[in-house]
């Protein structure tokens, strides 16, 4: 039994996809249903986007200043995404779980396996759009990219959408509230967990010896 | 990827768990909340309880026909409790899956661990009662077995709390209603695990191929 200690570790939620899916609007609607959720914040060496706070949307770090942090050590993971590296501060995430707060993390693809392989336990949903046509769509609609980039963004998106195998759930964004509630479903479910409940046994055990 | 079919099989869920931790009460509420699963109806040779129908509850069989069905592989596990048979007929239990269908099997912890190596992919609840001293009294509540039966269930049910590991999931059965709830919650959540999901990425790009 993996978890034996009296109180469960923090679990931590990994919200991945392909560019357009939704999973940010995914991550805004479940921070509203769970003001209790820790939100890890990304540091990024991209533009700040119109509206975008430093500390809150992104730390926006210089190259220099994330080659320095991986260098030390201090991301979970990292990748370049169409050439800005993004990463997650590494000892903010581990605090917070060893508290047993949960922590929620949005992140894209190649991030989410590399955290994948640090945190085997963590919950792993893939936030899928229903067609490939959606999502051209929402790209479009959401007005972010050039219209090269979202041709780059739909091409990677097709391979993107295999490797949702490696990843715990599948959850289909058609309509974000209901993607939404099947988040929330899938973490009530990931509480009852065999492997997360090992300190309830010896709890009732305990109890009678 | 497993499923790459257009249509993914269907759910085997078994429920298990001690003596008394009342998995009977919460196989019933669930088939009253899905009447669309189908329930495996086990064989056993032990005598019925008043109010049981053959066919319903079990198939009662003598043990030369039990043991019959054991040497013609018909049973997808069988066990022996307090001196009886139980087991659960194979060929009715895969046609059901194959056809899409959800299974539903309520039987004891030996039989779950067996049909658990045959069927890796079902879903294995572990009905966990609240406290040992509660399950104490509801096994002389229900009012079905002997004093020395019950203690001797009580003595095995410390052992089978730790084999609760094997498990998916473990659901505590304070109230009946709300174990059963968790259960529903956690088959929803099932049905988003990207391993039951492979047709789905087929189909988004099969549309676009």
């Amino acid at each position: 039994m993996k978890n034996s200690s009296d109180k469960p570790r923090g679990l931590l939620l990994v919200v991945s996809g392909p560019s357009g899916a939704g999973k940010g609007t995914i991550c805004g609607l479940l921070r509203k249903e769970l003001p209790e959720l820790c939100y890890s914040v990304s540091v990024t060496t991209r533009e700040p986007r119109e509206g975008e706070v430093d500390g809150r949307e992104y730390f926006f770090k210089t190259v220099a200043q994330v080659k320095d942090m991986i260098f030390r050590g201090e991301l979970l993971e990292y990748a370049q995404v169409y050439g800005n590296y993004y990463g997650t501060p590494k000892p903010y995430v581990m605090n917070l779980l060893n508290e047993g707060k949960d922590v929620l993390l949005e992140i894209d693809i190649q991030g989410a396996l590399q955290v994948k392989k640090v945190f085997p336990d963590g919950v792993f949903v893939f936030v899928m759009p229903p067609s490939l046509e959606e999502l051209r769509a929402r790209l479009y609609k959401r007005g972010k990219d050039t219209e090269e980039v979202i041709e780059k963004r739909l091409k990677a998106a097709a391979g993107e959408l295999k490797s949702s195998s490696g990843y715990d759930y599948v959850v289909v964004n058609d309509i974000a509230e209901e993607a939404t509630q099947r988040v929330l479903t899938l973490l009530e479910a990931e509480r009852y967990r065999a492997k997360r409940n090992g300190y309830l046994i010896d709890k009732i055990l305990g109890q009678n010896a």
